[in-house]
């Protein structure tokens, strides 16, 4: 597994530096949004007014303000978490790296969508788990084979450790799970030993649709927050480049995090949290995000048509509410591989699905899907991009 | 062992709260060398320049400009070390846990000095492997005992994974290791099948004696480079804030060690890199590195000072030749644990030796030693500490 992936991505990143490629490869946001010169006052400021404290060393958990803001924006949407639930990461990709670390020992299961997060199957494997993974249709996981995975084997054995779930527009299938489908998921993982890990990086990105209450909060509704176990970003509201996510978890859970997270870097770097808090303290990050919502909206749309007007009908699309990505199916038997080359050659990148699915498992579509992202590039570069991929289409 | 860690860290900070309680506990470098307003400069130029770039996601392996200045400064050094041996971490924290989640299995021994690094034990101690200490001697480690751990066992079994080693000034015991402990450690090393992890935060901090190369320099003169992996970081030089360091591996190593990075975050920050390396590229950084010798060197002569004037002959303390931190025993049978107890009644930390033996091990002094630091408190604080240590003492 780790040789394709890494090869793929050694193939995306040499067509990167090819001005002339047009790339839905990546997971990129559109550097368009970044806030320089917001970021550039608020580190002036950070810097003039708490320098000595900024640069040296502080607590694991993260600097308090912060976690205190990240408690507000929950707040704002409904959502109850406490600041002592939140502890700063470096983007919430550690987080996965870090719950794995705690609860995942080799041989254990671990549940996985089907497709799911690249990087989050590559940080679970290097825990050697044994992955399950459960189908999604249009509304979220399916529940019946959730059911099935997590009832504890009849002869002996463990429930599974973790179930991984990306509720909001998922990478890569830009699938959301319907209010039904959260409820009925949080009943399941309340009727077993299972902790949740719900990943969230998108949520905040959505652009159609309601906006709905995490699976965490039905769990905790039932009084099982305890196994709920919640990752959110900076990076796709704000920044990637500082590098800065978070983990909400229950005591129990969270005091082991605490100690992974000292040993695995003592704490995030507190320069840029600080500069961060003093970002979100100044600017209204409301009207920035809804910004990007609008323009993610319009390039989604415009890549979503193109899907359906410049391909076959048998050629299918997702058509998601939010975040980044769209999952594209073509027919049976026609491979995304043979695709992806084709297209390298015209100049467009896109990864093909089979690097979305865990190793070993079934993999419906695994051979003739695809992810396309729509965050990073502008309206034009999607229209000519996908003129480019309708025509090796069709020449195939 | 994470429990009693944990309480004197929970202790330490309580602590360290109290503006009255002076800390020789902790590991920090004195804030008053922060170079603040160059930070500030560089940060408003890197992000009026190169803005979008600086808060985009980059490359796992870390921002190629700063990859180099860190390789031309090891060559300044007398050490070659390429570009693309160097991977930028989260400080040089993270190369304990990359390492060892790379190197190291359940069971697996990693030999370690006695005492030790806290926090990588705590580290290494989440891969559950069996720990050797290796006893230290003014000059080093105990090359009789290192050999003996590395032969390999006569009735089967493996070699020992890894030899965690910190030659310069060690924390917490100060002492480093001679040139001639340096080559018997490397020709010991290339006779094994043994990965040489060796740590060096407080290298450029040296104020007495002579710079000496790192065991990876004889390591490689030997062609083994392959069995050297050296970790680096700008905590203790520029800012621990900034959480920048990196760890040296030759190709076979790195390429898991990147591997595993991209799984554990990605990235680290591409904002506080390119900030750093504006700041190393716009600044006479040795200049400022000289500065913060100087004023170490006069703290640690107060210390060593105080601890031979005001204490009786038995008390005995390293000499540092660099660093922070100076190692303290007591006459056998004295508990430092209580005289740590007794010295924050009366508001003087410290951190009690045995947090530094690796569980299980033997230890010479476990109970009757203790670490000082002494970077992180101006004159007068020290001189004060010390005495108020020594007249506990008398009580005792």
């Amino acid at each position: 597994m780790s040789t394709v992936h890494r090869s793929f991505i050694r193939e995306i990143l040499k067509a990167a530096v090819d001005p002339g490629v047009i790339s839905f490869a990546g997971g990129l946001p559109n550097p368009r949004f970044f806030p320089v010169r917001e970021i550039q006052e608020a580190a002036k400021k950070v810097l003039t007014e708490h320098g000595a404290s900024a640069l040296q060393y502080a607590t694991t958990e993260g600097f308090l303000p912060l976690r205190e803001k990240i408690a507000e924006r929950y707040a704002a949407r409904g959502t109850r978490v406490r600041p002592e639930d939140v502890l700063v990461l470096n983007g919430s990709q550690q987080g996965l790296d870090l719950v794995a670390k705690v609860l995942v020992d080799p041989g254990d299961r671990v549940l996985v969508e089907r497709p799911s997060y690249l990087a989050a199957l590559q940080c679970f494997g290097l825990f050697e788990p044994r992955f399950v993974s459960l189908a999604l249709d249009r509304c979220g996981v399916c529940v019946r084979e959730l059911g099935e995975a997590l009832r504890e084997p009849a002869q002996g054995g463990a429930a599974p450790k973790l179930f991984y779930a990306i509720p909001n527009f998922q990478n890569p299938s830009g699938i959301s799970y319907s209010r039904a489908r959260r409820q009925e998921t949080a009943r399941l993982i309340a009727g077993s030993s299972t902790v949740l890990l719900e990943d969230d990086p998108y949520g905040e990105i959505r652009f159609l649709g309601e906006d709905l209450p995490a699976i965490r909060t039905f769990l905790a509704e039932e009084g099982r927050a305890d196994q709920a176990v919640l990752l959110g970003t900076f990076s796709k509201i704000v920044s990637p480049g500082v590098r800065l996510g978070w983990v909400v978890a229950a005591p129990p859970v969270m005091e082991k995090l605490v100690i992974a997270k000292q040993a695995a870097d003592l704490q995030s770097s507190e320069l840029t949290q600080r500069v961060l808090h003093r970002f979100l303290c100044d600017h209204d990050v409301n009207a920035h995000i809804n910004n990007i919502r609008e323009a993610y909206r319009r390039q989604r749309d415009l890549m979503v048509g193109a899907v359906k007007s410049l391909f076959p009908p048998e050629v299918k699309c997702t058509e998601p509410e939010g975040g980044m990505f769209l999952w594209v199916t073509l027919p049976k038997g026609m491979s995304a591989l043979a695709f992806f080359e084709k297209a390298l050659e015209q100049k467009v990148t896109f990864v093909p699905g089979a690097a979305f699915f865990a190793p070993g498992g079934a993999g419906d579509d695994r051979d003739n899907s695809l992810r396309l992202n729509f965050s990073n590039c502008d309206e034009a570069m999607i229209e000519e991009g996908m003129r480019r991929l309708a025509r090796v289409y069709a020449a195939m």
